[in-house]
């Protein structure tokens, strides 16, 4: 499964960037895959979640786009989202920013090898 | 133009997001599209950067994608590119950490309208 980033395409993203012990750090991934798979993307207006994990291991980041800020805030007021979200605040600091995209700029390229 | 994000794909990931005065978040902006094309782009090991805006304006999320982290470190080092990430030092506080993508889950869905 993949997701893209264009800035012709219809959404708005949510970057959620949450501060976590390094011990908790899969815990948290987990979290927060079981909830998109469970719950999150059933809801109207979902459209992609990516869950990142940061290789120092004291941060999860979800990039997640919807349809709509309206279908976003439908789905943090939703009681089953509700649950699972308390579930990841729990274990982490959540900091999420809701954004639309400016610009995406991609080089294709083959790369030598060695 | 636009960027993937796929787990399977193979690249380091770096959220850097910017706490920024409303009043400045399009030069801020301005500033980070003109350093990837004028630079950062041509720089080896780059794959994407795609700049987001938020909607309350007060920050701004550069979501970029590169072959390593050797890559990415090697650009951090570059005078002409430390000459553009000091301009927008100068603009907002960044916080910048590298992920690995660790699930992206994606709903593929006709919306009936209205």
């Amino acid at each position: 499964m993949s997701a893209t980033i264009d800035v012709k395409q219809p959404v708005v993203t949510l970057i959620n960037t949450f501060t976590v012990p390094a011990d908790r750090q899969e815990e948290l991934v987990r979290v927060l895959v079981d909830a998109t798979e469970d719950v999150i993307k059933h809801m109207p207006g979902f459209v992609s979640a990516s869950i990142h994990r940061s290789l120092d291991g004291t941060h999860v980041a979800n990039y997640a786009q919807w349809r709509s800020r309206e279908d976003m805030e439908a789905m943090l007021r939703d009681p089953q989202a509700r649950e699972h979200i308390g579930r990841a605040g729990e274990l982490a600091e959540a900091d999420p920013v809701l954004y639309t995209v400016a610009a995406s700029i991609r080089v294709e390229r083959v790369w030598a090898s060695g």
